[in-house]
């Protein structure tokens, strides 16, 4: 059974500005966010509040946060990778924190040079300072599908995680595609390994398009139940491994696709796409969305504009 | 329940060379046909025997069927859009004519200047050239999921056309998805209807990614239990009305997603991969697949490999 409405949040202003070479300037941030909220999303990850050393892009996060418009019923969510970005996202009061640990080893000695357990400890000391604030915490597991270090992550030491997690307080719970390893039946069987030990985990989907399946992966989510997806306007991201290669899922694209499957999202798709079009301006370079080069489905052509193409 | 083994028919070389600026030389085509045919690739639209003044690109169709090896098992099939296409097509010796029709008066106007019924005159031609020939014929209908000038298209003219071919004897048939309308409920509904009123009619699907559900589409007919789809290495093609558009579902994405599912298709993935890497130098443009690009999914990096990228 499908879901009959599922929530899309915007990753691209972070997720996908983080990863790009260019510095993108604070009121543009801002216009883009804005831009999103008035098209009807109704959770994005603002910004991250990242060492400033480590993620200049992001140095901003305050500031973005100060400037964007708060209408009721928008979670501006941020992420924190450490008590002390907790503290900064809570005085420049997100509505949510994203806090995040590997699924390997390898990767989170890779992406934050601490191991597992010292992640769940740093996420316990967010979790705190969260509630301290009233604000809520959402985790999220990266390389949930699949590791570039490691290979195959078996589904049983993903749910262990999950579990050490739901211990912590979290219900709220992303599921990250870092790499763009997920495929279908990996995207079922670990979403249904995860809601047979925690029913009350409540997962959200973030698949990466690296390797052409990232709907595809969505379609097994949709069946499996999931509600709650996370995507990039115009695809804005890349992956950190192959160059050339898609990262994120375009939330356009994502949001077109749902709305043809007759699932409800509130957002307005041609605001939506309109966002997606400035995006490539702001970062200097195309982006693969691809509602927003062909535009919307039924579209109508005169007859003399097809270029000849027999058969 | 899934199909445990698929066809997956190559286009490129027709449908996606065929709408290329630049003319590939005679000997490029054949070495790449060739490459697929190596890959495990057991059908081919190698070329279209079509007027050379319309698609000069394809003037060489003869030649291309000359030169190609022709393994036992391999079905070299070549797109005729009349009797005249027939005749030089059984005289190259191609394993199978594809014989198309558009679901819409205006699409077929637009394509090919007939009517619909002129069109299935032409047909029944078509089919007893092949029959004195002993060559198989398949047919393929043109925007069946979505006509650009007319937009949705109802499954029941769909499937009267079906009627039609399937009287002329027709048994094997595309569904095409010419500009990238297809989503999975009309891919869904297109084939139930189909295989309702023609259960012996053994249906291929064809879409296109223009709106970057290419993929999520060939998820919908597995559940269908189609067994058999078109597509083109590298996802070469393009749309014929949206520039920057993409076009035909690329065909190692495909592959892969296919492996993934643990569905068998014949194809070595590492050789397909090899043969799409040179499909740019050949076209001299990037093109739209992403295995290509981003490698096998159990590829792995060395530590420090990562870009940092925190979160």
């Amino acid at each position: 059974m499908l879901p009959k409405k599922v929530l899309v949040t915007e990753v691209g202003t972070r997720d996908g500005l983080q990863s790009e070479p260019r510095f993108v300037p604070t009121a543009d941030k801002i216009a883009l966010v804005d831009a999103l909220t008035r098209a009807g999303i109704r959770r994005i990850e603002v910004s991250s509040f990242v060492s400033p050393r480590a993620v200049p892009q992001m140095a901003d996060a305050a500031q973005v946060m100060a400037g964007i418009e708060r209408p009721p019923g928008l979670v501006a969510a941020c992420l924190v990778p450490n008590a002390n970005g907790a503290r900064r996202a809570a005085e420049a009061k997100v509505d949510e924190m994203v806090a995040f640990v590997s699924a390997t080893e390898s990767h989170n000695r890779a992406n934050v040079n601490r191991t597992i357990d010292e992640s769940l400890a740093g996420f316990a000391e967010v979790a705190a300072i969260a509630r301290d604030h009233a604000v809520r915490v959402h985790g999220a597991i990266a390389v949930a599908f699949g590791c570039p270090f490691e290979g195959d992550v078996p589904f049983a030491q993903v749910v262990a995680i999950v579990g050490r997690l739901h211990a912590l307080g979290v219900r709220e719970l992303t599921l990250g595609d870092t790499t763009g390893m997920a495929t279908p039946p990996i995207a079922t069987g670990l979403c249904k390994a995860i809601q047979d030990a925690h029913p009350d985990m409540h997962v959200t989907l973030h698949f990466h398009n690296t390797r052409g399946v990232g709907l595809a992966n969505v379609m097994a989510g949709l069946q499996a139940g999931i509600d709650s997806y996370e995507s990039s306007l115009g695809g804005l991201g890349g992956c950190p491994f192959a160059p050339g290669a898609t990262g994120n899922v375009c939330t356009e694209d994502l949001v077109y696709l749902l709305h043809e499957m007759g699932i409800e999202t509130g957002v307005d798709l041609a605001k939506l796409v309109a966002a997606a079009k400035r995006v490539e301006a702001l970062v200097g370079h195309p982006v693969p969305g691809q509602v927003m080069k062909a535009g919307p489905r039924l579209r109508r052509y005169p007859m003399d504009a097809v270029r000849k193409a027999v058969g």
